[in-house]
């Protein structure tokens, strides 16, 4: 691990137990059955342990979109051209895609950066520009990112981390773009845990039956070029993942260093997610999942971590979208613990002993 | 069936089978791989087809919670004592129950109904009276409701779905308050669907597992005594429902006669509109389903309506609180379908043919 990496060593904050018991001890003594909110009642406890108050809130969210392209590309595993990529960085920074509608209904910030695209984006103003090269190598020919591209990748999710902290959010949703990605996904998760490409490549943006076929084969090439190298999760990442999975694990990291939670997406965002894991056991603690994604290879990931997903509505379209689709979820969670009264301050009997 | 209830055999509504076209055709056109969104754009088809627009929005929602007690309650089917009914009333006028966070939440119009308590409520200001008596009869021994009692029920949810269309609601829930109506929701919903009792009784507020099967012989007990009359789903409702059941049936039945969509909340509130389907038949098609309840009853409900509920949190509490967590899915749904712009308004490559 070379010193620019050596942030990666903190160990995770500890969340508040107290806290957590605490507010148990209110949803018990809230106007109505035990339990009857079911998991909205979980999620006010356990954003209760991770802000370290008894009525936590949702005050600011942030959202982080990190994009890049993938070498891999060329193996002709995605249904969209690779251009798509700087297209949607140009489609973020008009304000037309869906995570920019989802940012402005539910009253959160939106930042893009942009990790390095194959065709040129022209720059567009509101698009923070920290490129690494023009997309990721190919895994099946060599490492998708030199040591020093990884720390450059890994360093762009925790300043994302950092400002939205610095800017008071009290959540971050980190999200991704870029051609190919659900391949490399495919592949540190299978790195990282120990499954056949089969089981975790999936159509992604739309493949037909023979292109998951051949996505798995493109997987199972990266798996036997690099095999010597996974048992490191550090070096799957480097060589398996991209700009965008990269920085998305570095964002999870310094979020669960500086006890900020975040909202984790779908597909690519858990694949990032069980690598900041695996690189610090515990961080996993500042994880929640929003929702279950229509890319079959999902599934798998959550259970590594353990995680039940709050929602699943067949969403695969990757940006943030899912996770920010699950903050109203939160929000209400919240309100519900702080706001209803309890049986004593309401007169309400309660149920027969 | 009595003048009074004559309405019932208003034909319900068309939805748009053109706006749900036209929103089709946009979803395909929006900078998003086909799908991607999953069942965000199926709720956005349905709504242009309900609101007949291609663009549909959703602007006011109403929230009627309607209360009454039972009279079956005296045979020990609930965790809570009778009185809670009334105290509820008081703590909804209060503004402390979990509805009301939820309505103040998410900028929706609540309104409680009283129809009946078996414990005085005292009549606290902001609560509609329209009482039909001091609860239902006991249906183990007698019909729960007269007819006249019935006509009323039905006729206060037309009335509050008439005032939902009047204030320019374009959303309707139903929520609803009475210990003792899991019993009596089972009951309808055996009844309506030849289940057996073992198939819909459910903890309802906490029973234990002795509770459950007694609750179980209450309902067997109910069907054995009204058997010769079930087959008419609106003797069914009257023999077996409550105040409240019946309320929620004539507004959804109101909703599907002006074309007014209904989002339905969990075990009691599907049973309701499963008689309200089977009252007019096509009613359905204007109720979109929030939440699976934790009420392990609710799934043969909601099977029988061939509906797929859209979360799935372990919610059992009523009040319309389900339903009203799912609100901001159809937000949402219809900013995406609004505001997102098109592949071609963006400039964005097209999934290779």
């Amino acid at each position: 691990m070379n010193d620019e990496m050596l942030w990666l060593n903190t160990p995770p904050a500890e969340p508040d137990a107290q806290a957590a018991h605490a507010a148990e001890a209110r949803q018990a003594r809230l106007t109505k059955p035990p339990g009857a909110l079911g998991r909205l009642e979980a999620i006010a406890i356990r954003l209760a342990a991770l802000q370290g108050r008894e009525r936590p809130r949702i005050e600011g969210v942030r959202i982080a979109v990190f994009a890049g392209d993938h070498g891999v590309a060329a193996q002709g595993v995605s249904a969209f051209p690779q251009a798509v990529t700087a297209e949607m960085i140009k489609n973020f920074a008009r304000g037309g895609a869906a995570i920019n509608v989802l940012a402005r209904a539910l009253d959160a910030e939106l930042e893009v950066i942009d990790l390095g695209t194959a065709v040129d984006t022209g720059d567009p103003p509101g698009v923070i520009g920290q490129p690494l090269g023009p997309g990721t190598a190919d895994f099946t020919r060599e490492p998708a990112m030199s040591r020093h591209q990884l720390a450059g990748a890994l360093a762009a999710g925790r300043h994302a981390a950092e400002r939205a902290r610095l800017d008071g959010a009290s959540l971050f949703i980190g999200g991704e773009m870029g051609i190919g990605n659900t391949t490399a996904a495919a592949a540190l998760g299978c790195a990282l845990l120990g499954l056949s490409p089969a089981e975790l490549a999936g159509p992604g943006t739309g493949l037909d039956a023979e292109g998951v076929a051949r996505k798995a084969a493109v997987i199972e090439a990266g798996l036997a070029r690099h095999r010597e190298h996974l048992d490191d999760p550090l070096e799957a990442l480097r060589r398996l993942g991209g700009f965008e999975i990269a920085a998305l694990a570095g964002a999870d990291l310094a979020c669960a260093h500086m006890g900020l939670p975040v909202l984790v997406d779908g597909f690519i965002a858990t694949a990032a997610a069980l690598a900041a894991a695996r690189l610090c056991p515990g961080a996993e603690r500042w994880f929640l999942f929003s929702h279950a994604s229509a890319e079959p290879g999902h599934r798998a990931l959550l259970e590594a971590l353990g995680a039940e997903p709050l929602l699943d509505l067949g969403m695969r379209l990757g940006e943030g979208s899912g996770a920010a689709v699950a903050i109203p979820l939160l929000r209400l969670a919240c309100a519900l613990h702080d706001e209803m009264v309890t049986f004593e301050e309401a007169g309400v009997s309660e149920k027969a002993p």
